[in-house]
């Protein structure tokens, strides 16, 4: 078995929404939001979005990570990966101070998912090309 | 690396992902309903939740569709993948409208994912019974 | 195409998700909270809450399953999820009981993720050091 790069990036991504789930747990102590509640003081409400708002792009972000590390570029995607992780990390925690500190690591992570989608989109093509059009765009732009 | 097809319907799914985010986005500023509220008038919130919908769902599409497509058929996974897609975006702008707008288009892509999931498990059974009992179910199927 | 039986159970795990969507959309129905409203009495706030909660970690689960299952033991790995599918299916109805319910489950489900994300982990660290140190990390252990 091949891809140990997007692998490993894969298990970072896990144990960073596993800190964020815990994260969750623990406002839901601090401030006292027992479930099935899902709202309570302006800072538990917070936490709580942030890490949401993380588990609703956790299946996009692997999905765009894993196709553009096997059709285009694994070392590429998984450095993007990274960044995307560390990203979100910012995200958690400007969330967790302040509506406001969410927006700058948003925009981040929003371009890495764009560079990551588009690395896709390319990987796919230059694949769809060569197994079903018997031609290799990458030779094709080279000769131009 | 090969199966391209399923590739290019995910990433179709991936930009689907994305605009519905994008009209979340453009709904919060138009209805003013800023992070971490998540409710608000009932054309946000129809907005919201048929996003939220649809992202819920989203990791059991790309599953079933990506299990059908390796066990059992790329081609027919990949057309059941696009339909879905597509009902999945009359549901999006039904819901927009009225919760009864999102009944139809509902109904439609249900029954794909029950297709695509069907035809999971008919792929692995046929995958299974050719690994561990050696027997070819459709060779039998055929003669018989 | 070889990981059957890790498609065996990821189809176990769709219908199980089929399943409590079913579920909230009988307690919609018959809680009278009609879409795209998400509160109502407390049965119906617990039958949705659980349903969401194993809906935002199925994308976690799945995941774990599968790094385990191609780097480290497929077997094993299947094992792992079926156990926490029942244990998830326990969570669904101890949730839509009481709040307190969902609470031994919990704990059951985490633990189960927890080791297959410790088994994913090993995985990827025996297969990198084959990969690119070109070492057997269980053969240095079997010597040691
Ligand atoms: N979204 C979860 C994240 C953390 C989590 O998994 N919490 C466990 C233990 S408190 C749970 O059962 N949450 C109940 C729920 O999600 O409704 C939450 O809101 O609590
Ligand atoms: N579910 C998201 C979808 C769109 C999105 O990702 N929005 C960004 C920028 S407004 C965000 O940070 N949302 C905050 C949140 O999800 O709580 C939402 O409700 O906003
Ligand atoms: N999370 C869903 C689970 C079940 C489901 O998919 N329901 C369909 C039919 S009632 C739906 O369109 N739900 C609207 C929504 O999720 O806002 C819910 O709350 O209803």
């Amino acid at each position: 078995m091949e891809p140990v790069l997007l692998g490993a990036v894969t298990i970072l991504a896990l144990l960073e929404q596993a800190y964020f789930s815990l994260q969750v747990i623990y406002a839901r102590r601090k401030y006292s939001v027992s479930p099935p509640n899902t709202t309570g003081s302006p800072e538990f409400n917070r936490v709580y979005r942030a890490q949401a708002n993380c588990s609703e792009y956790f299946p996009l972000f692997i999905t765009a990570m894993w196709i553009a590390g096997m059709f285009f570029n694994e070392g590429l995607s998984c450095v993007g990966g990274v960044l995307y992780l560390f990203g979100r990390l910012q995200y958690f925690w400007g969330y967790s101070t302040s509506p406001q500190g969410r927006l700058a690591p948003l925009y981040f992570c929003a371009k890495i998912l764009w560079a990551l989608i588009g690395c896709s989109a390319l990987g796919i093509l230059l694949s769809f090309s060569k197994l079903y059009l018997d031609t290799d765009l990458l030779l094709i732009t080279a000769d131009a």
